[in-house]
């Protein structure tokens, strides 16, 4: 078996970020790369073209009779601009405590090889284990995963007949304690721009005569929150799925800090939907959030022009049973309705991603027809971090977005055991990303029981 | 005398651009030019330094019984950007139809042009006219005076035994028909920041939780006006000038068509203060405008970021008997009333100017002390104008602030005549300024009427 840590830093040091085309030679090194770790695995290796990166599809056949998952993750990075606030060289990995540092190394590319050498480690101790793998490994995750809509289109009848999915490209909030996430938030996101006078004029000669853009779109922003917290938004909250009590047991376990968190955030009050603590409403509740607001003169000092035009970028994060469909159609309805006269507004639309839950094996609300398969994953899951962690893991549900999840309950019916790999303070999209190598050890180890375990039945 | 049309364009060769230290040579043959123009007339002339542009400080003495008049203007121009929008080059000037283009055109260098000629034509018609001239020609108003205070400071002595300041640095509605401009709006300028968590923050790990700075700005400014389109801040309008039924009829005279405004600013609904038409709004009552406003991430496509800040930069024009100093008081406290929990607050005041009105003689509401020299002044310029436009001038108060002139008048006591000589489609601060050589033909013969029935007494 190889040496994981060695070949994480082989992983990092290939440049992989998908969104600037001077990292193509990068995107390349690192697709041949993982595409030869799994070669010399025994995997039977497609790279399957697309518009842009191609996407890694490799397998280990076997009997139809045994369990068969599919392992996600991606070999492309986030950009690591601004490079003047990394303190080690961002594609030189470095380690340095129980920590290695670099782009990706946590954000996936050391989940990834965690994932990879726990099935070297489980095929090197029985070459013959009963387990059917799909590896299914993207190179356009960190720009929205544009082609893997065509691509699940092809591959469905390969995938369809899998069980589950497996992936660890999630969070686990501390060293000690893992989580096996339950259910992720989904995301519609769109920009609304608002347009008064023709161009932009002189306030003085103008002034007072005309709505101005600015103040509009601030008027229309003004009412989509409620003073207590909540999207006033009429049918916002609709569909949103109940909170089981269980949820509520089992994140009060988490023992989290509120007052830690304010810290950690640098406020001094929350504000959350009304009748949920800050860590269930980041994880239960939709949200709308303004992430950028743009309009007029931003420049040094000051220049009295009403301006023509403003604008504002919108990230709703949606939870179980909403749909982005059906969300952005209230959403944009009400925003339509409260737009004042004299200016006009055009909304425009960008990518978004379905809202996922998948609800462990014996809990109140665990689907009647969950795949038995699922379950036994869940419980090997279950056993085998116990084992290595010296506790259980909790089933929470998280804040953020993988959209591909639930695309791929939607299009093949498959489910997901998200085994959480990264901790809050990796720094993922931000400088000095790093991994925490003993995190890595105990994942492998603890994947690799799991393994076992599924397979042995 | 010398011609004012090659006069024009060598003053405007001279690229005069005050905020720009590149532009140092010109501002320098711009100062000269003016220097030398005003000693071949036989004016004293003392180039006053300053911290940054020399004022130019030029007498014509005489019977301590002569009227006095100071003549304002400035030499410097603004910044003739972005060049690839000009048809002509900026600072060649070039003669088209009865236009000349060039930067400075307008603002304020055809004007000035005209009056120096008129002094010029009347000192040629009678060398021992009894008047005594100063002009006061600045080299920083397209930056804001920012020497003209202590520069007044120093010369209060020489400056306060005259009686009247005579200006062309304001507008006329339409080559047909001249203002007296009988009031400019004051100004109060100032940014807010609006400050969240203590950095930016991933939407998905804590949206749900904390109040968007962005989400709070907007709440705030959405508070400021009523939907009928009055500024909302208590006491805002409690100074506001009643306005005179004769300035009413004033304004109606000029006939100014409501439709033909809309679409020149492409809208199709006024927002004016109510009980006002547009016209009447934009001369005789405050605002308070959003001239830009910033936060977050404004890029191309999307950021699922919660910001740390956001910004917003405020300008209010402000009108007789309204004070920058009280008006900052109150908006300020209604503002940081009205910042909900959860953010931090910050206004950051820029400049001001205080607004300014002069009553000509004989109307109802002329002040009772009202100096005869300036009332002679008044009549002596509607019969000029009347003569050379072949109708009278019209009173109107102006959208625009001329921050110098309630200065003047505050330490003086120097009221102002206002001889508006540029036209709205002349282009000012904008590519394409020009300057109407027919309105500058009448504006020299006018002047020279007035100063020559002034003289006359």
């Amino acid at each position: 078996m190889f040496d994981p840590v060695e070949k994480l830093k082989e992983f990092i040091r290939h440049p992989s970020v998908s969104t600037d085309s001077k990292f193509r030679e990068g995107m390349k090194g690192a697709q041949e790369f993982v595409s030869g770790l799994l070669t010399s695995l025994g995997f039977s290796v497609d790279v399957v073209k697309t518009e842009l990166h191609p996407i890694i599809f490799a397998q280990r056949g076997g009997d139809p009779g045994w369990p068969h998952l599919v392992i996600y993750g991606h070999y492309d990075v986030q950009p690591a601009d601004p490079l003047n606030l990394w303190k080690t060289p961002a594609f030189e990995p470095t380690i340095i405590g129980n920590r290695i540092y670099g782009r990706g190394a946590a954000d996936n590319k050391g989940p990834l090889i965690t994932n990879i050498a726990a099935i070297g480690e489980a095929l090197a101790e029985n070459p013959k284990l009963p387990l059917r793998i799909t590896f299914l490994i993207e190179g356009e995750e960190e720009m929205g995963s544009p082609s893997f809509p065509k691509f699940l289109e092809r591959y469905a009848g390969k995938l369809r007949e899998a069980d589950f999915v497996f992936l660890s490209d999630t969070a686990l909030p501390n060293e000690n304690q893992v989580v096996l996430t339950a259910g992720l938030r989904g995301l519609a996101l769109f920009d609304v721009h608002v347009t008064g006078a023709k161009g932009d004029l002189h306030s003085g000669l103008h002034g007072g005569v005309l709505h101005n853009p600015i103040q509009a779109l601030a008027e229309i922003l003004a009412t989509l929150h409620t003073p207590e917290g909540r999207v006033n938004v009429p049918g916002f909250y609709d569909a949103v799925l109940d909170v089981q009590p269980w949820e509520r047991e089992e994140l009060k376990k988490l023992g989290a800090d509120e007052k830690a968190y304010a810290r950690f955030l640098g406020i001094d009050t929350f504000y959350t939907t009304p009748g949920f603590s800050p860590f269930e409403s980041l994880r239960f509740q939709p949200t709308l959030e303004l992430n950028g607001i743009g309009g007029g003169y931003q420049g040094e000092g000051t220049k009295t022009v009403i301006p023509s035009k403003a604008s504002v970028k919108i990230t709703c994060r949606l939870v179980p049973n909403q749909t982005p469909e059906n969300m952005k159609d209230i959403i944009f309805n009400t925003i339509r309705d409260r737009c004042p006269p004299g200016v006009t507004l055009v909304i425009k639309e960008q990518h978004h991603a379905t809202p996922y839950v998948v609800i462990p094996p014996d809990r109140t609300n665990t689907p009647k027809d969950q795949s038995p398969v699922l379950a036994r994953a869940f419980r090997a899951a279950d056993k085998a971090i116990t084992e290595v962690w010296g506790r259980p893991p909790l089933y929470l549900r998280e804040g953020g977005s993988v959209g591909l999840i639930a695309d791929l309950k939607k299009v093949l019916g498959l489910d997901a055991v998200m085994m959480g790999l990264f901790l809050p303070e990796d720094n993922l999209h931000a400088p000095n990303e790093s991994f925490h190598l003993g995190v890595m050890k105990k994942g492998i180890e603890a994947s690799e029981k799991m393994l076992a375990a599924l397979a042995a039945g």
